[in-house]
Parts: C-alpha cells; sequence; structure tokens
C-alpha cells in the first residue's frame, strides 16, 4: 500500500489536509478493510473545482484525436488492473468476481465506444450557413455551429456499480469525452475500488499528456454539497436515491448561477404481463422474471419492481409459480449494511400498508436480504399512492391485478416516470393492446418487448432516462453515446476566416466529419 | 370586432370566466385602445393546461408531414393578415410599419424553417443497433432510438418582439415542431396583436385538422405562475427580464416534478474595439456601432451594451466620434411606459455610480428615451461589479477602457455570460489577439467578428443562447432550428417489431432520414 493511500487526487497530486477519517468495509463480513481515507477538507473541495476549471480551456483545447486516445489509454488501464484489485471489489461490494470482470469489460468498452464517438466527430453538431452576400433584404453573414463542453462536471458515483457508474463510470466517460474536467466524488462504499480506479485513469492522463486536474476525485459526505454548490461546476451527474438526488438538484437550483443536474434516481420499472402470453408461457415467464428480480441482489435501477396484468386463471397460476419462484430464492448479501437497513424499512412500509400483502418469501431478518413478493390492490396506482411508486431497493417485487384492459389503462396513466417499461406479450396481444405502447412512451426512456429491464446495454441507440422521478431531466441518457450531449452547449460564430474556426467547422473539413450544410447533411469540404 | 375578443384560447374555443378586464394601450400616446382582455381564472389556466395535455398524445400521433404542413399553414396565416393588423401591432409597440413588416416575414419564415426541419426528419435523431443474436459472452438485443415532444409547453411572450418572440414566435414555433401543444401567455404589452396571431394559428389548425387544444393562449398577469406549476405542463420557453426569468426558473424547480425552463433573459453583449481595427476604422466603427446601439429604441436581447478597448489615442478618437454619435440620436418612443421607467432607473443607477460617469446623451426627462453613452472603470469588470453585467434595456452603452491586453484579458475574465461576444478587428488584430477567442467561447453562444450583434438570423447555424444569466440553460437556443432540441426526448424500443416502431426506425425507412445505424451515418434501409 503506497504511503498516500486514501488521499484524495488533486490537479494531479495527493492531498489529505482534513482530520476526518473514513474506513471502507467488507460487504460479506462487515469487518473494516485496512487502511483509511481522508475526508476532503473546504478547501480540497475547493482546490479539486479550481483544477478542474484551470484544466478546462487546456483540455478542451486538445485535438479531438487526442482526447479520444486518453479515453482509450482509461480503458487500456482498466483492463490491466491485477486480481488484487477485482478481489477488492468484491470485498467492499460482496458482488461476485465474474460480476465484476463483466463490469470492468463494461467499463473499459464505454470508453472505447465514447472514443470511437470522438472520432466519428457528429457529437460536435456541426452546421454551417455560407454567407448569402446578395440577398434582399439583407445578406446573410456566414454562420456556423458547433458543441463544446459545458465546462467542469461534479460527477457522483453509484452504490450498485462499483465500475461501470462510478469513478471511471459512464458520466465520466461522457463528460471527458465531451472536454469537460471532472471532479469525482468516491462513494463510501466502495472507496479503495475508488482509488484503484483513480488512480488507473490519473495513469493515463500522464501516459497521454493531459493537464493536471482533468480527473480530480474526492473522499467524504458533506463534500458533495460544496461540489455543487462551486461557481466552477458547470453541470452534475448523479446516480443514487431519489432524495439525493432532488437534494442535489436543488441545491444547483438554488446556487446564484443555476447550473444542471443530470441524476438518476427512482424507478418501479413496470412488466406486464399481457394475456396470451400468460398462457402461452406464463410459467416461464414467472421464472425469468424472478431471475430478474433478483439479479445482483435486486440492487439494478432497472429492477423490474412492478408487475402488472389482468386477473384470469392464468395469471393466478403465473402468480403461483412467481410466487414459488421467489420462495425457492437463497438470501442475498447486499452492498452494505445501509442497503439492508434501507431494504428492510422499505418491505416494513409495504407490509402495513393496508391494501398490500405479502405472497411469498420469508421474513426480512439477519445480515442478508430475502426475496419477497408483495401484491398490491390496483386502485394504490389509480389513485397515485406513493408507496407503489417508491424504488425498494433490494430482491423485491409488487404485483397489481386489475380486472380489464380499461383498468390497466387507468392503472398505467397513474404510474410516475420510468427508465423502463416492458410488455411480455404474443403478437395478438400487441394487436389487442398497440394502444398501450403510445402511453408508455410518455411514461418511459426504455420500452422493451419480451425482454427484462436488468441488462443495459452500452451502445449508441440506449436510453438510460425518462421522466420524473426516474430521473431528473426527461432528456438525457446516463448510459450509451448520447450520454454525452448532457454536457455539450452549442456556440456559433458569425464573420469568422477560416484559419479561426475549430477543425470541425473549417471548409476544408479536415476532420472529414457529417454536417449540415446550408441544410444538407454532408462530409464534403467546401470550396474556399 | 368579434364578440368574443380579449377572451381567452382554450381547446379551440374561447373562454372569458373572469371579472379581471386587461386594457392594450397606445405605446405613443399612453391612450386605452378600444376593448378589453379578461384575465384568465385559474379554472381556465387550469383548463387550458389540461387541454393541452389531451391534445398531446393525439399530436404527436399526426404524421410528421402533416405536422410540417399545419406549420406552414400558421406561416400563410401570418403573412395573410391585413393592414389594420400592422396598425394594430404598430400602435401597442410604437414600432414602425416596415420593422413589424419585416418581423412579420421572420415569424412566418421561421414556421416555414421548422417545417423543413421536420421533412428533413433529423431532429428525430434515429439510431439503430441491430440485433448481435451471437454475440458472447451475451447476445445484443435490438435497440432503437428516436426522439419525441417533451409534452405540453408553456411559452411567455417577450414585450419587444410582438411577432418573432411571442405568439406565434421562435419558441412557440419550436414546441410545435417538435409535437409539443403550447399554452401561450401573452404579453400584456401587446394583447391586441396576440389575439389576431392566436385566431390565425387556430384558423392554420382548423383548416389542417389539428387536435383541438394544440395551442392556447391566457391572458393576465398572475397566471404565469399557475401555469408554471402545473403538473400538465413539462416545459417552459421564456423571453424576458433575469428577474422573470430566474423567478420562472426557481417556481419550475420547487415543483413536485421540477421541469426545464428556458428563459432567455439578461446580456450586456461586449464589443471589443481592437487598436488595428480602431487605426484603420475607428470613425466607421463608432457610426455603426451607435446604429446598432439606437435600432429598435435599444430593446434588443442582443443590443451591445458594453464597449471595450485598450487606451489609445485611436482609442480616445473613437470615443469622441462615439459620444457625438449618440448626442446626435434623436429620443426614441419605448415599447411601453413601464420600459422607460425601467430605462429611466437603470440610467439613473449609472449615474449614481461613482466609477461610473457619463459621456454623451441629454439627461433623461418626458415620454421618449434618450440615447446615453457612459464610461466605466476597468477595475469594476474585473471585480464583477454587478451593475456592469447587468443590462439596462434601452439606447444605452457603457465603454470601459483597459490599460494593455493583459488587463483587457482580466476584464473579459469578469464578465458574466452573455447572449454574443463581438471582435471588432484587423487581421494583425486577431494575430495579437487571438488567444481571447478561446476564452469568449466560454462566455457567449455567438462570436461575431467585424459585424454588430442586434440582427438575429433564423437559420440551422444559429445560436441565440449562452451561459447563465443570458440563459437559464446554456445547452439550449431561442432562435434557429437547433431550438427544436429544447423541447425533445429520447425513447429507445428494444427488440419491438418492424409494424410496432415509428415510421423513423422502421427498417424501410419511410421517411427516407438520416441515421445512425450500427455506428454509421447513412439514409439507407435496412434489410429484412
Amino acid at each position: 500500500m503506497s504511503a498516500d493511500t486514501g488521499h484524495n487526487f488533486i490537479n494531479g497530486a495527493r492531498s489529505a489536509q482534513g482530520h476526518t477519517r473514513l474506513q471502507s468495509f467488507d460487504a460479506n463480513t462487515g469487518e473494516p478493510l485496512p487502511g483509511f481515507f481522508t475526508e476532503a477538507t473546504q478547501q480540497e473541495v475547493d482546490a479539486a473545482a479550481k483544477a478542474a476549471a484551470t484544466a478546462y480551456p487546456l483540455y478542451r483545447a486538445i485535438a479531438v484525436g487526442q482526447r479520444a486516445a486518453f479515453l482509450d489509454a482509461i480503458a487500456d488501464e482498466l483492463d490491466a488492473l491485477d486480481e488484487a484489485f477485482i478481489e477488492t471489489v468484491c470485498r467492499e461490494t460482496a458482488l461476485p468476481a465474474a460480476r465484476i470482470q463483466g463490469e470492468r469489460a463494461r467499463t473499459s468498452g464505454q470508453m472505447r465506444l465514447f472514443a470511437k464517438v470522438l472520432r466519428r466527430g457528429d457529437f460536435f453538431g456541426a452546421r454551417i450557413d455560407r454567407a448569402l452576400p446578395d440577398r434582399q433584404p439583407l445578406p446573410r453573414p456566414d454562420l456556423r455551429q458547433y458543441h463544446i463542453g459545458i465546462g467542469p462536471v461534479a460527477v457522483f458515483g453509484a452504490s450498485n456499480f462499483p465500475l461501470a457508474f462510478s469513478t471511471a463510470g459512464g458520466d465520466t466517460a461522457a463528460a471527458l469525452a465531451a472536454g469537460c474536467p471532472v471532479v469525482f466524488k468516491a462513494h463510501p462504499g466502495h472507496m479503495a475500488t475508488a482509488e484503484r480506479v483513480a488512480s488507473a485513469i490519473i495513469r493515463a492522463a500522464e501516459k497521454t499528456e493531459m493537464p493536471a486536474g482533468v480527473f480530480n476525485m474526492i473522499y467524504g459526505g458533506t463534500v458533495g454539497a460544496w461540489l455543487v454548490q462551486h461557481p466552477a461546476i458547470k453541470a452534475v451527474g448523479f446516480t443514487g436515491s431519489l432524495k439525493g438526488g432532488r437534494a442535489l438538484c436543488d441545491m444547483a437550483a438554488a446556487r446564484p448561477e443555476p447550473i444542471p443536474v443530470f441524476a438518476e434516481m427512482s424507478s418501479v420499472n413496470p412488466v406486464i404481463v399481457l394475456p396470451e402470453a400468460l398462457k402461452e408461457r406464463g410459467a416461464s415467464v414467472a421464472a425469468e422474471l424472478s431471475a430478474s428480480v433478483v439479479l445482483g441482489a435486486g440492487q439494478f435501477c432497472t429492477k423490474p419492481g412492478l408487475v402488472i396484468g389482468i386477473r384470469s386463471a392464468e395469471f393466478d397460476a403465473f402468480l403461483d409459480e412467481l410466487a414459488r419462484q421467489v420462495n425457492a430464492q437463497p438470501a442475498h448479501t447486499m452492498l452494505n449494511a445501509g442497503g439492508l437497513c434501507n431494504y428492510a424499512d422499505g418491505l416494513g412500509r409495504l407490509r402495513e400498508h393496508e391494501q398490500i400483502h405479502a405472497l411469498a418469501g420469508r421474513p426480512q431478518e439477519g445480515g442478508q436480504a430475502h426475496p419477497q413478493l408483495f401484491a398490491a390492490d390496483a386502485q394504490l396506482l389509480i389513485d397515485n399512492d406513493p408507496l407503489l411508486q417508491h424504488e425498494v431497493f433490494g430482491p423485491v417485487v409488487i404485483v397489481v391485478a386489475v380486472n380489464d384492459a380499461r383498468q390497466l389503462e387507468q392503472a398505467l396513466q397513474g404510474l410516475q416516470g420510468q427508465l423502463t417499461a416492458t410488455l411480455i406479450a404474443q403478437p395478438a396481444d400487441l394487436d389487442a393492446f398497440a394502444g398501450l405502447i403510445p402511453m408508455l412512451e410518455t411514461k418511459a426512456g426504455r420500452l422493451l418487448l419480451n425482454g427484462y429491464p436488468t441488462g443495459v446495454e452500452v451502445c449508441e441507440a440506449m436510453v438510460h432516462g425518462g421522466p420524473y422521478p426516474a430521473t431528473s431531466d426527461a432528456r438525457g441518457s446516463s448510459v450509451g453515446t448520447l450520454a454525452i450531449n448532457r454536457f455539450l452547449r452549442p456556440i456559433c460564430f458569425q464573420n469568422y476566416p477560416d484559419n479561426l474556426l475549430p477543425d470541425a467547422l473549417k471548409n476544408a473539413n479536415p476532420l472529414g466529419i457529417q454536417r449540415l450544410v446550408d441544410g444538407i447533411n454532408t462530409p464534403q469540404a467546401l470550396g474556399q
């Protein structure tokens, strides 16, 4: 262990001015892991934000190909992390090694995917309207638009993805790709993991000669508020609870200069099981669904938390099988003691509700989470009961039986914003219930058919977002290449000579990118 | 005058349930114009928002070509408005007929431009990642992304553009283009104009068979808060003062479901006059600049309000000429009595400041605005003095002399966010001051060279936006086709069959649009 283990990462150096020492814990045993992490002082948070602000003009001036090389170098460093690293992540999160290895590949893969986006160059959104000097009654000047990074971005790591939504995760990758330096707040649940990953990013930054301050990381609890309120920070990425995300949104909105917050928060991810599908394959749907519910101990943002079907003999049989499946599931160790505590609290609120009944699962007790199945009255959805809309993080699912197609529509109308909405349907169901699709579009960011929402592909077309409270801004995605747009803003040059324009807008199109020229999409160079 | 003149426009009908009657005034004489406008009640605001919400699923389901036809029909109706309409606008705003005719052409032109955007279809942002069933370790599902309108949009009209930033203005056009029904709050300064324009939109909606409630308009003052707080409203467009815009932002952020607000607010639009340009053409720059300052009585968001130059004999001569030009300008009638009052207040604050001195212009008195020139100490900019950053709406400009290039950079660093930043420069200046350009990029939405910021071209490449307080969200533009993006959100379909996908995502590409397919931009259809 190096001498500065547990120190904050500020401006390419390590810093530990504070006196509050934090510990990380073994998620299985609850024992503290060796070593301490020093909570950042307000001065250190200020220094980190200022380091990012100083790096911003330098970093965004770097040619886009070099920026891509930096992302590729981060990916290589992540892939090169050793077995001890994997063990550390497993100890801090109780997640199995295979999952962590897969998550590492996903994390390095998304860095490389953003590098590809940078080289393709469509993120620039380059548009050129050439001068029309002879236009009547007034000539048109030459106008050219592209996008730049919005400025330093604060990123808050998630508890449930120690790699893919954390230090070098999707928000960090999107911000760095956009040309925005990052100040990352390490999640208290996996500080040792964060340390190794931050070191990997710094190595990549040094190898590719990025400016000091392009990536900074701070430890601590209250440091988050200081960070979001710092005038140098221009946007925030967050994955976590509704309460935490909303607090950051409120803080950001109350700043002298308000800034956008992209918080991915709370979703119950409704799964609608339609009649013909239940007739055809009710038992296998029950098995697949319960597997999706308990995957990763139910600790996914996209865990299916709500299942809705129309009352019928087949639906009853499906519920019986689902109950059997849930009862057959073993208990799971959660990411940390706080998570288990929240899970128990959430279950308690469900049990206390008069119109919600337990259908399966052992009583919650001990150090592990027991999978649970509840049934709720359809009227609760129609009446927008908050309990049914509130995500309970862990291996629990609630089923709602509606009387008919009309009540199904009413129940779905009552839903708040969601990350995902899933139909389990045969072709005949889709004919009968086609009207549900446009309605689900207004409720969710991703619509699935005959699949399960856990497992979020990192690609160009993914949307991991959705209306509030799924996220704080339905116009963004925190997974996939669209995520870069959250951290970009447009600039227009009027009558600038070619040599002073950015490469993306030069006549010769030296980057060879697709541009909108006088209203036509083309990769062609312009005549002088 | 028809029987329901002055009634609110709700769900395709007219409504006047309230008892508060408002009047419009002749901007030149201050005399009330004939007729009354009935302030909407809270029930009517609720009805308007609900009408928009009811229209939303119907409107967004309409084929994009028909939506384009609706925009074209609005443009035709605007162009067909008679001379009496032009006279009404002139009376309500004291703007000359030629300006209003030009503004009408701009307003109908931007409707037609958005229709073109709809037909081109790139606003869909269509992306397709095809299934990879044989991928290891896990197959990739078929994933397809496009964008839909975010939901009903509340639009607040601007005082200074009775047509182009009002009832059928840029925000309304962008929202309708995006597939979002609109509830428009008429500006109290030109309610008769709003009435004629709203009627034109309704005629177009009826002719093209749009759903009732696609466009609604309400009169009144306090109605704005009810509108922004209404749960059916999903985004807000606003053009006006910093105080008004910020109040709406705060209100929207405090809702149970926060919504995005795109407020275009306050900008002093710095013009930096560089040494060689002053040597070469100082006198003509002074003449052009003063013309830009007084254009439209200085009532443009992009009025150059701050001029910065390096002390020299040429700069002194430029200031003398600028003072002569400002003294030679006639007084101007402002849009309304409130505007004149605010102008006088703003001038008063400048006069009271110890480090700001009047250089030219007659004392402000009477019923018209007198053009004014002030000089401020450079240290005020460096120290971020709020008075120098605060837009004074009207024909006033402040000059700041800096000692040298270094102080120029310091002064510019002190600037808040701006809609525009202008360099007046010879090629030799651009060599010497090239470092200013990347810095100005971080301050403004549009960078001009040897032009003046008034006159905002409506086109693909325009950015009318910028960091706070120029706007509430630097990632948007309220002029040009990029404005549509503010009101769109992404949706992803996973494993949907071709027949259930929207046209934009179908294999055959029936819209013939550009799409990102497996990471490659192409208009090609996909094999089944």
